[in-house]
């Protein structure tokens, strides 16, 4: 006797489709990049080097601060250059028109569209700066006003919840910041495509873990270091696609404050890097711990161990500072698997456009 | 025939009593600033001026790296000089070594007592930097590295959740930018005092409005420009009292991604300053009111009229970019409010210790 199968919505209507393919993509997009952007990236950095500038401002909104602070850390740590995140509306509200002189402006775009950034990079090259737009969008405003562009190859992005196109920019930052050192980044790199088709053939595995934050209220989520780009990151995906009040802080600054939030009340998730970054959050692990916290870890398998619960990333293979590239894939696809379980469209949140036309 | 009145607790027991106190200093602790520590701040900044920075860092955590935010807007649209905000762990636990020659460190902190920010003003004086602490303790180990340290003069802080440590940061800071453009703010800010004495004069007025959050499961907070710190602030302030998971947005980031957070599921406070930084929020509140947003203003008479609630700031004789000294008060007594309607006590928030002593 045969099973009736239950009826199924035809794929095209799935919730949250538009996500969970573009999330699948990344093992691919990393590999192209690796394969044909690499070179250009090189160049580009190779060109801006011969500038030598001094200071660096990075300038996104979105996803994409989250990606500019990444390159913010490795700018300081491996090229000792003192970097500010741009707030923009000095420029665009208020007209300020620094100095730029030995200042490289570098701007961060999914969509290269919105048009406080196209303004505010535009103003900052007629201040004398260096420019250099990172955008999913060779043809966009914001590479034509910018003296290079780096096109970050991810292909058309429909979800609202970046994912592909904020990895993307990780690496092709990445391969940026090794090219200013004359470094070519992709052997380092090499194995990244495959670890994250391992990392997001886990999906089940995620699944099974989404239950316990069907019905939070609020989330708490730290890192430290190359990691805490991955903590923000991870924040933002969770409140764009379930609306869960996600509060992101590295782990110094959760000591200052918040950490009056944590106990019972809130689960934390904790980014652990291994390496420095890693370990200079071990304190604050120790101290979640002791009093009780729900903690969730994503980093090695030995830090999972010590936790309530975790995934663990196969990153031993992997110095720190590519590990954010892998760590933000299981809690992608976290943010996607709470949302459905809480019965909501990852794929549509609500009132968001995916250009925001920002002023 | 008398009625027996209800047993009190005697005052010192009472909940929420240092932060109520030290809340209140805060007109006094303004004009003190205003008499005594003004001429010191200037002759600080002439010093500092006449090395002709290019670029600045701001080094804070919590509520004093709120105050360092306002700075580097201040700095940013007074001076043009380019800002970035300190990511700690890069010298801290990266051991990075910035080349700062030409560049302005300024610590702010209210114990100056924190290891790490220590190291990493120490490091920065050893790679050049020019160094300035802001602290509310001139004996404390950050003005001992710093070549040049401001006293704020707050008196001590006894309460976790700070409050006129940080309007003293605020006033000292623009002092300090004021001087560094060889001007005396000193007359620009002498009304500030008074207003805020009739702020904190309006407490009835915050309890009555504070009963709308009693039962709120999330908040969220947003501001643009000069009012942004203010907002950020607010949020600290509110989780660190009543643990109500507070999120802050610059509008511009609210319509990139957590406005599908608002609608019905969470109220939002909007900081709107009279100047350009309320301009370019307009949208964002007429998004905000066509969403049909529970919307709490503090702001302007005018801002407050078409909102759902709010708190109307004096500010007509007050420039924007000295509103946020006053636009906290009323926000400050929100979470003290808040935490007693919710029966906490804003005085012993859990967990956290008055100098944090992260490393």
């Amino acid at each position: 006797m045969s099973v009736p199968s239950l009826p199924t919505a035809p794929f095209a209507e799935r919730p949250g489709r538009l996500m969970a393919a573009e999330t699948a993509e990344q093992p691919a997009v990393l590999r192209r990049i690796l394969d044909e952007a690499a070179p250009r990236i090189f160049a580009t950095a190779q060109a801006i080097a011969a500038k030598s500038p001094r200071f660096v401002l990075l300038t996104a909104r979105g996803t994409s601060d989250n990606a500019a602070l990444y390159a913010k850390y490795l700018l300081e740590i491996q090229l000792g250059l003192p970097c500010g995140l741009t707030s923009m509306s000095t420029t665009t509200a208020y007209g300020a028109r620094p100095s730029l002189r030995d200042v490289l402006v570098v701007t961060v775009s999914q969509s290269g569209g919105s048009p406080d950034l196209v303004a505010s990079t535009r103003a900052a090259r007629e201040a004398g700066a260096l420019t250099l737009a990172v955008t999913n969008n060779p043809d966009s405003p914001l590479a034509a006003v910018s003296e290079h562009h780096i096109d970050v190859l991810a292909g058309p992005e429909r979800a609202l919840p970046a994912t592909k196109t904020y990895t993307a920019s990780l690496l092709c930052l990445y391969l940026l910041v090794q090219g200013l050192q004359s470094r070519d980044g992709t052997a380092t790199a090499a194995g990244l495509p495959d670890l994250a088709a391992g990392i997001l053939a886990r999906q089940e595995e995620v699944r099974a873990l989404a239950a316990r934050y069907r019905f939070a209220e609020r989330m708490v989520i730290t890192s430290r270091g190359y990691g805490y780009p991955t903590a923000k990151e991870a924040a933002l995906k969770l409140m764009e696609t379930s609306y869960i009040p996600a509060l992101s802080y590295s782990g110094a600054d959760l000591l200052h404050g918040p950490l009056a939030m944590v106990d019972n009340i809130s689960p934390v998730i904790a980014v652990v890097t291994s390496g420095r970054g890693g370990e200079a959050l071990q304190p604050v692990l120790d101290r979640l711990r002791g009093r009780g916290a729900d903690l969730f870890v994503v980093g090695p398998a030995s830090q999972v161990a010590r936790a309530s619960s975790g995934f663990a990333v196969p990153t031993e293979s992997v110095p720190e500072e590519l590990q954010p590239v892998l760590d933000i894939l299981p809690l992608q696809l976290l943010a996607y698997e709470v949302t459905l379980a809480r019965g909501q469209d990852p794929d549509a949140p609500r009132a968001l456009a995916k250009v925001t036309e920002t002023r």
